[in-house]
């Protein structure tokens, strides 16, 4: 997906948090902030991807600021406050009849990805966004996703967001009692409140998952590039993947899809619902074939 | 003064709101956005004067976008809505004791300068502000101001936002009753919702001032490389001069004051508040002397 004319903005608005969450030092903010406007002056353009120059706003300020990771703290707490809630979204899942249980798990995991700090206008709530549980998925295409999961599929389910990762438990859960072999893979170091592998152990994905990676990469979304051969032959070798967060939508629909792909994401922005031809604060489960890219 | 790190984000924030005010073509609404990211790339560091690249953006997104005055509506409106007001705020400076006149025009002036869209954290809502018309100065210097009022002083009073400008001729009424020759300035072409002649005219004060001319510049503040002859020959040769807003503080900070020179405004933001040594949202009165600079 590329740009449009509100990222550039958000962009900024997020670094500007990060700057302010990152030091005290009103020189130092000072020279984070040159040297971003500096960065974006150069790589934002029509064709730019959103969260290609999002993951390199967050390695400059790191940089810059020597803060390596400004949302460490509300990730710590995000974990804490999904983890409250896990049991009552477990019993929900767990009631549901056994042809609904897999889209009651994808329906908590997607109410779960409204927990991101810093996009202007978009409330992080995940308490409120939940009394929306029995609204139905804007594009639902769970059924579909339903026919790809058979004994043995090999599923690799994308995270986004720390907290977020607690309830995509729900989704491995789920995919495993069908029979899949389920690998789960979080970034391989701190970009926005992305979930890393400490995230994955605190909410107990590590005990869920057959197997927990990482992408390589301290990137936001996925970009094959900079992620590892781990990951990468992981990503072509899967028989089904499911990508959570716009991050992943921006970045993978840059490319083929390599198998039949889900994207399970919350729109928090216009450029992504205009993307995605939705409104915004929409939940969206959209199956994607091999092959498909934007 | 020079930038904080928050201008960054600000000048941006704003360009993006212009943006979308100014069309609805999404291709040009990204063209505008790389311009505006190009040039603040370019523009913005450590040593620049916030107002100088606020009115460089406003410049670009006019030529870019073809909207000539995206505030247009909304001046409008400012100024209806300042009308109605006008007359209770007539009679509140009417009521006063006459030694307590100019303070209480001045502090009706200083809180009009609430009027300004789109700065972020902002309230423009001025019915709200003035429920506040009790509170003090956090810096007065308005006995200091009065002393340099005497008859024939050759006053220049800097106008800011429209709206506003209705407050502003109790300033002058107050001015003139003390024996001042008042000269307002305006804008000479739109730049965020700051007053232009027209707005001048709507709100009488091209009949209560002894003459309004404009800077000769489509910029916000003063910046005298810019402004025309004829503006500054007025500048230069005043006894007394009052300037309105932050933007007059941020471009006029960076010169040796011509003469006694009266900042009047509200703290709007965090870097002008620093810069001034005060917390945000409150009224300030600061006279500095002749020769004096930030």
């Amino acid at each position: 997906m590329k740009v449009g004319s509100e990222c550039g903005y958000c962009i900024l608005h997020r670094g500007h948090k990060i700057i302010q969450r990152s030091t005290n030092d009103e020189k130092k903010r000072v020279k984070a902030m040159t040297a971003l406007l500096h960065m974006l002056g150069e790589h934002y353009k029509p064709d730019t991807v959103p969260s290609y120059i999002g993951a390199e706003r967050c390695r400059l300020l790191k940089e810059i600021t020597g803060c390596q990771d400004p949302y460490a703290d509300l990730k710590t707490k995000s974990n804490t406050q999904a983890l409250e809630i896990l049991p009552r979204m477990t019993q929900y899942v767990d009631k549901q009849p056994p042809a609904k249980r897999l889209y009651a798990a994808l329906k908590v995991a997607c109410i779960g990805n409204v927990i991101e700090f810093d996009v202007p206008g978009h409330n992080a709530d995940i308490q409120e966004a939940l009394k929306g549980l029995e609204e139905s998925f804007h594009i639902d295409d769970s059924d579909k996703l339903k026919k790809f999961i058979k004994k043995d599929t090999k599923a690799l389910l994308l995270t986004d967001n720390a907290g977020e990762i607690a309830f995509d438990t729900l989704i491995v859960r789920e995919l495993r009692r069908l029979g899949a072999h389920v690998t789960v893979a979080v970034k391989a170091g701190p970009s926005l409140n992305d979930a890393l592998m400490e995230d994955a152990e605190a909410v107990g994905m590590t005990k869920e998952a057959d197997q927990v990676i990482t992408t390589g990469a301290d990137a936001i979304g996925v970009n094959l590039a900079e992620t590892s051969e781990e990951f990468n032959t992981h990503f072509h070798g899967s028989d089904i993947i499911i990508a959570k967060g716009m991050a992943n939508w921006e970045t993978l629909t840059e490319i083929p899809a390599p198998c039949p792909l889900m994207y399970l994401f919350r729109t928090k922005c216009e450029p992504v619902a205009r993307a995605v031809a939705a409104p915004t604060n929409v939940n969206i489960a959209k199956l994607v074939p091999k092959g498909w890219k934007l």
